[in-house]
């Protein structure tokens, strides 16, 4: 079978490798440790035989079932498939920062107004609000307070989620008066010419100030969107696919839904139960791929016909 | 939870190790390539943690469930245990070498007749016939042919299971005299004062040779045995054990089967859904362990509850 995979990240690694790349895993059966980053290499090494297709960067948009029971897939940038099977890997959901919500503010989106940092260079010399109390938040200040005119970062309490070595040096940067840190909330901006001048921040006071501001960073985490899923006529419970344990398949045929998306009974959000539900999905969405023939299940360890796929040399033994 | 655990083998690793520690496995995700030594290397360093405890060498015999809800389980060399929770991962049962059927050639056992080779000095100067076709029978020839008196391969066919590279070696070894290789089967054996001195070879031809046999090995392969589970009261299927897909629990409440000696619609036998049963029936069993807590499912990326378990420091991240 030959697979295209879509996904509305711009590289692979899903869920992993957008919320913990760096942190290690420990329960990848026979991987004693590993980071989600190096996961993500290793399952493309290990599926790098079987060529794939990536598309990074769209998001499915449309999935129908066509009346010659094939299935259509459009994404974001307009590109279509057809399909014998589907697989929905989708996990929770595509990620999105989670926004700032002050009204009109998101007319500075990719300009001033900042969810991710592409070009860090486009700081340097301006005055910098930065919002967040994660290691996102806290890394930015570490990073562009000696680059940025001014740096301050606002947090809407004392505590942080970040590394407590990264608060301890933003503490003492603000000791020794090279940033500075605000306790409360953005709630507007001043806005000249276009251009936004300043932002208002809301204390636990109650008293609102106004710090200069020439780009405003905000830092909320990410926060995953079920997205257009949702309309594609699949039964969902609570937000995820139901599926069957046999097939692992949607009420829609040749619909399948593996990993943390799907629910049946006994259902934990493992990446080991991803594996299991992928391998039987597979074998049940080549029944779709070749309907006229029956797909025994063969060994690696065995099977000159997946040596062959595999690129390897079959072994000889007893 | 705390485990014992009891194999019938004397070492770790189950069918994958005695059937094939050296052939390179490609499915177990993550993995892209590894030997099934390596596999189980690796797995018991991943569990090492949780230090359980090994009782190699001893076969489950007794499983019957108490009054009091626990599980009584005894063993080939009289241990028993009292558990809350069994878990049955018998693979396709233990392993048991096939045997020679030949009328009373079993009591030259460990003596003169031999399924598997522990001390090769004891055939140094002797008379050897070895039966079998494959990679055991064959490197067994090429190990002893320079030690022993003689060496005869007796096989059923001319064709060979084993490496063709073995095979040519021991073709051109019988070319210079050196060994012999008879088409046939052992039928009978001569026996004087208790021991045998020949074996009774009978070809295709259907003429009986008499070949000098101080010791007989035979490499039969080895052929799995369901044992006293099938004595348990477990609902069976064609063999296997019958387990539902949210628990992987057998018929007795508490009494779970995982990998390839369990049966559940869809089921396939790959190593990758043996973990995944693993996990889930590990939930479930957790229930009988600690019935009056509820167990929630942490992540090992961020839980400092598992880190504390594992050993490791809790990391900080965003």
């Amino acid at each position: 079978m030959k697979a295209h995979v879509l996904d509305s990240l711009n590289h692979p690694g899903g869920q992993c490798v957008e919320l913990y790349p760096d942190k290690p895993i420990y329960d990848i059966p026979a991987v004693p440790v590993c980071t989600a980053k190096e996961l993500t290499e290793n399952l493309l090494k290990q599926i790098e035989p079987f060529k794939p297709t990536f598309h990074y960067g769209e998001e499915a948009q449309v999935l129908k079932k066509l009346d010659d029971g094939r299935l259509y897939v459009k994404t974001s940038k307009g590109t279509e498939f057809l399909a014998k099977a589907v697989f929905i890997a989708a996990g929770v959901g595509s990620f999105q920062s989670r926004t700032l919500k002050v009204p009109h503010i998101e007319q500075f989106e990719g300009k001033q107004l900042h969810y991710r940092v592409k070009n860090p260079e486009i700081f340097e010399g301006k005055n910098i609000v930065i919002c967040g109390g994660g290691d996102s938040a806290l890394d930015w200040c570490l990073n562009l307070v000696s680059k940025a005119e001014s740096v301050v970062l606002v947090h809407r309490r004392e505590g942080f989620r970040a590394a407590p070595a990264s608060v301890s040096k933003m503490k003492e940067l603000c000791d020794n008066w090279e940033m500075q840190f605000e306790v409360g909330q953005v709630t507007g901006f001043t806005e000249e010419n276009g251009q936004m001048t300043e932002v208002k921040v809301t204390g636990a006071d109650g008293v609102t100030r106004r710090i200069p501001a020439e780009h405003l960073l905000v830092f909320f985490g990410l926060q995953p969107k079920l997205g257009p899923i949702a309309d594609w006529g699949l039964t969902l419970e609570r937000k995820q696919i139901v599926v069957d344990t046999a097939r692992f398949e949607t009420n829609i045929p040749g619909v399948f839904a593996v990993g943390d998306i799907n629910i049946y009974p006994g259902k934990k959000k493992l990446i080991l139960s991803g594996f299991h539900e992928c391998a039987l999905a597979a074998f049940a969405a080549s029944e779709y791929v070749y309907p006229e023939k029956r797909v025994l299940l063969q060994y690696t360890t065995t099977s000159p016909k997946l040596h062959k796929v595999l690129g390897v040399e079959t072994p000889h033994f007893d």
